[in-house]
């Protein structure tokens, strides 16, 4: 009965954005229906602005960022490299997020994963080699590299690769989050927390 | 600093995905991201079938269905009349839903919402006319509108109005869901079972 509840092109859209992270089968389903109900104000803009991203949406052949042009405005931008400071993460999302919180004049290389023996993922699956060539331009490569276990092992491994190059490897701190409540937090962030602490 | 997060038509991509009922700032930066990632698998044919539905989705002007066509798929066909049931619903989403249920050969009617005085919703901006055009040639509603007080409001106005027509009105019954737990029933439905109940 599926065909019935709004033709091939609506059951079309449903599956595709049901796909999204974050949406299913249900959530596609009133999305779709909020779209339609926003023709105008949402669904015509919203197909407008996709066509425009898959035009105009590029990967920066040197940092991984995604952008509209390449190399990124990040990469492009020559005060960038001032602070001789560059911050290597897993994904875009964490570069986002870090340009977010506003951390200034650093440049970016995104891994684009973690390694993953049983994922199978190898050095040669992320942009390892391009990071150690990038690497020696810079004063100070910071690893922004998620705290698991796999992002551990690839930081160790990044560490390694770039022990001939001179270069000052450190990582972000652990600590406390902001605002956070000790009560929530695990006991290995308690614990580096209370090692790095700091003077009042 | 939003800008270097990957320029205007990024930035807009995301604010308009943000808008679908379940997503948010930080999940419609991930939805972009996946489709980003999947370009070609995700984001070109979401494109394309959010074009198509832009210019195929339509209204039934009979009975507020969302279809291809108008009259919609299941007004067009002649056998859903048999059973004389018209059943009327809020929403286009609870359509869908008796229809995936397979409740069989209905015809239905959406009303597009409640009466609610405090939102300014009133008779004329729902499809209360049109229902008591059409009753008519029923043999009998179904009013399938939410136990909600505006829903119960709603019912009651929508069987005054019918009640010269001669048509009968039932409601779909009260009771527990099938898999449902008692633990977790409101004392309502839980009443409602009671009284409804059935020989076994």
């Amino acid at each position: 009965m599926a065909s019935t509840s709004g033709g091939p092109e609506i059951e079309q859209l449903i599956q595709l954005l049901s796909r999204l992270p974050g949406l299913g089968p249900r959530s596609g389903r009133r999305a779709v229906l909020h779209l339609i109900k926003k023709k105008e104000q949402l669904m015509i803009p919203l197909a407008a602005a996709l066509d425009r991203a898959v035009d105009a949406v590029k990967v920066c052949q040197t940092c991984g960022n995604i952008d509209t042009i390449s190399p990124c405005t990040i990469c492009a931008d020559p005060r960038r490299a001032e602070t001789g400071l560059l911050i290597v993460v897993e994904d875009v999302a964490d570069l986002w997020a870090l340009e977010r919180a506003g951390i200034g004049m650093v440049r970016y290389h995104v891994l684009g994963g973690v390694l993953s023996p049983l994922d199978g993922v190898g050095p040669d699956d992320l942009s390892i080699d391009q990071l150690i060539r990038r690497a020696p331009d810079y004063s100070e490569v910071v690893l922004g590299i998620n705290a698991t276990v796999e992002g551990q092992t690839t930081a160790h491994y990044i560490t390694d690769r770039l022990a001939d190059t001179g270069v000052a490897i450190t990582r972000l701190a652990h600590g406390v989050p902001v605002g956070g409540e000790l009560d929530y937090l695990d006991e290995g962030t308690l614990s580096q927390a209370l090692k790095a602490r700091t003077r009042f």
